[in-house]
């Protein structure tokens, strides 16, 4: 099946909007805690999570601010503060809900099913489930021209993550904890491990690292 | 086990940087095409791709100027073509050793074992296998003050995939072409289809699209 650009522009709007944002793949579900000013909480599910660098050590993720989820944007905007939360597969549900247009005064974390969890005297909420918990702190806003769309980033304040996670070289195998993945919007995964390869050199193929 | 900013700071760097980088999750394998003004081919696998926007239809990945994959970025920079493949789970061992350091001159695409195939007549190679093939055209820089990484947008020139992917709505589902995806530099996984979910409102559960 071939698709030129002009097949793409077009197409219905929802087709297309489904089509590109699926075949970016697989993402993390990450579920982003925050908190207003007068300290409402907010939650809410993102799939465009990336590392940006480890030192000091950075994520990123992108907002478009004409969604629901600006709530998110402000709220970190405004405090500086923010959390990422990971949670297992079988909480799938809950983890898409907290995607629905509840009021500001409503916290999606108690709405959908979640506890809410305060640590540190942290500006923002943790969700208690989750099985990797990291605070961040805002540093720096990307304001992407072609599309306006905003990208987030920010260093990692504190983490939690269960002991038994890191491997003895710091490597974290995200399926050891049955952490949630997902595709576009809508569709949630699981993902099993395969194998971890040898730093890869020109001459001879990769060994595998289990 | 909790771990503040500055256990962060006195950690092995190795050590911070495979646990910050695989904290950040499940990504989709892509590898990306490139050709030099001179015509030599260039393939090198990234996991930092991201859905920019549907309409126009844009992706974006990030570069590190110091890595080995530089050529990928002088490659963009100066013919502003390149191309995204994603491969599936057999082919772990051949994407990952696209990012040992081969020289300029050779091209990883063949060094791999994989084929290389030209299409309309476009400026960067895809790879026969691939299951998702698009060509690209660079459209913005993007350089992220805080620690020099830079993010190269582009938009779709177009798209090849199996006739049979796209659902009725447009949504393809990586793991029915059995796509590989990864964590970190050096880990990989096959994914499992869980659940599609319908548009979550507030006074209802979604409900599956299965």
């Amino acid at each position: 099946m071939y698709l030129s650009k002009n097949d793409l522009e077009k197409m219905d709007s929802r087709y297309r909007a489904t089509l590109i944002n699926s075949l970016a793949g697989y993402k993390s579900a990450v579920l982003i805690g925050s908190q207003s000013i007068e300290g409402k909480t907010n939650l809410a599910i993102f799939n465009s999570l990336i590392h940006i660098g480890a030192n000091p050590p950075l994520y990123g993720f992108l907002c478009r601010p004409d969604t629901v989820k600006r709530d998110t944007l402000n709220n970190i905007l405004e405090t500086g503060f923010y959390t990422f939360n990971f949670v297992s597969v079988e909480h799938y549900q809950k983890a898409h809900q907290t995607s629905a247009k509840y009021d500001s005064d409503v916290s999606e974390i108690a709405a959908v099913g979640f506890t809410e969890a305060f640590k540190n005297k942290f500006q923002a909420p943790f969700v208690s489930e989750a099985a990797v918990k990291i605070g961040l702190k805002f540093k720096e806003r990307v304001d992407i021209k072609i599309n306006g769309t905003i990208m987030i980033i920010g260093s990692i304040e504190f983490l939690e993550i269960d002991v038994h996670l890191p491997s003895t070289d710091g490597f974290v195998d995200p399926s050891k904890a049955n952490l949630l993945a997902c595709v576009g919007l809508d569709a949630y995964y699981k993902a099993e491990f395969i194998d971890r390869l040898s730093y890869a050199k020109t001459d001879k193929w990769p060994e595998s690292l289990k």
